[in-house]
């Protein structure tokens, strides 16, 4: 990577935090140069406006998604195993990434689910493209004979996102500490109630 | 009522409705002055501040909550119907409740729960005394018979939490026309996962 790469990787990991807390919309060129204390003409030749600000910071997101949580999870062997690793590594996201907003995306959902544009839009094919390959996941532990036949893959898929969405909940807004227990019981839960007699 | 809670009335009304879509930090008198076509003076006669009208929002929030989902499901046969009865009507809410922004409370949740004050700690108490009352309604299923002994209370007010958050994404952010289908099947499946045979 060039200079510009590393100065570009690190505006983006911190609007990515800022995000994380401001949501999206309360994302501008302004209040990065600020918080960064640097000029807003330096930023600006980064990022051209604050929409395309946005969009990159999405797909910044979405990348350290993949490479922090899927793309390990994924050399878990195939079948239970790999979804016990979704969720672990999930969570652990949850709980670091990055800096001190919670689940960066959780945190855009709520920001953008009543704003249409080209933020929503990509939001929406990120979200759809996760709980994709959460239910192809499911799938495969079907395939393996781990999980029934009648197994619903996109049943699970939506199941799991609830069990994070309510993880999030308890922690961040309730400071429960009973919020981590809570969510691995719920998805044992889960894969109990899936779970073939052999498995 | 007199006129002035009349108008106190529509306006809370109306800022529920845009707290559900910007936020309760976007929330501000000037705003909802204008909104509304009303003098800023005059709402700040009935508000005095930006806090204390995010503070009665949500205390107008929950009183509604309370009218349209709590006291009325409350009515419902002890047991089973009675969180059936609660589930309903808080998906119903969901939907309806109030103008576009989905359901109030969880949009505040995110909104809020990085940001530190009055109106976060009112928030906190409101959503725990909401998990507060339906651990209590699946005590007394528990105690009915129509759950088993070892059925976690607090366990469950999570997970029905949990899918009722799951609804909220398929449904206000991903447009999925099987969001309710699913939110009705996830907690079918907690449900006969506490079940006694005899229930």
């Amino acid at each position: 990577m060039g200079k510009g790469d590393t100065t570009r990787e690190a505006i983006l990991r911190h609007a990515v935090g800022l995000a994380s807390r401001v949501g999206l919309s309360g994302l501008s060129i302004g209040r990065l140069a600020q918080e960064l204390d640097l000029s807003k003409s330096g930023l600006f030749s980064h990022f051209h406006s604050k929409e395309a600000l946005q969009i990159q910071v999405l797909e910044y997101g979405a990348a350290r998604f993949v490479e922090s949580v899927v793309r390990p999870a994924l050399e878990a062997p195939r079948g239970l195993p790999r979804i016990q690793a979704l969720f672990d590594r999930w969570l652990a996201w949850s709980e670091s990434e990055p800096s001190s907003g919670g689940c960066f995306f959780v945190a855009m959902v709520t920001d953008l689910d009543d704003r249409p544009g080209p933020s929503r839009d990509l939001l929406v094919t990120l979200q759809r493209s996760w709980m994709g390959l959460l239910a192809d996941v499911v799938r495969s532990v079907v395939r393996e004979g781990q999980f029934r036949p009648d197994v619903d893959p996109e049943q699970f898929a939506n199941d799991m996102y609830g069990v994070m969405l309510a993880y999030h909940h308890a922690s961040r807004l309730l400071a429960d500490p009973a919020a981590e227990a809570r969510a691995r019981r719920a998805l044992a839960s889960l894969l109990d109630a899936g779970r073939t007699a052999a498995s």
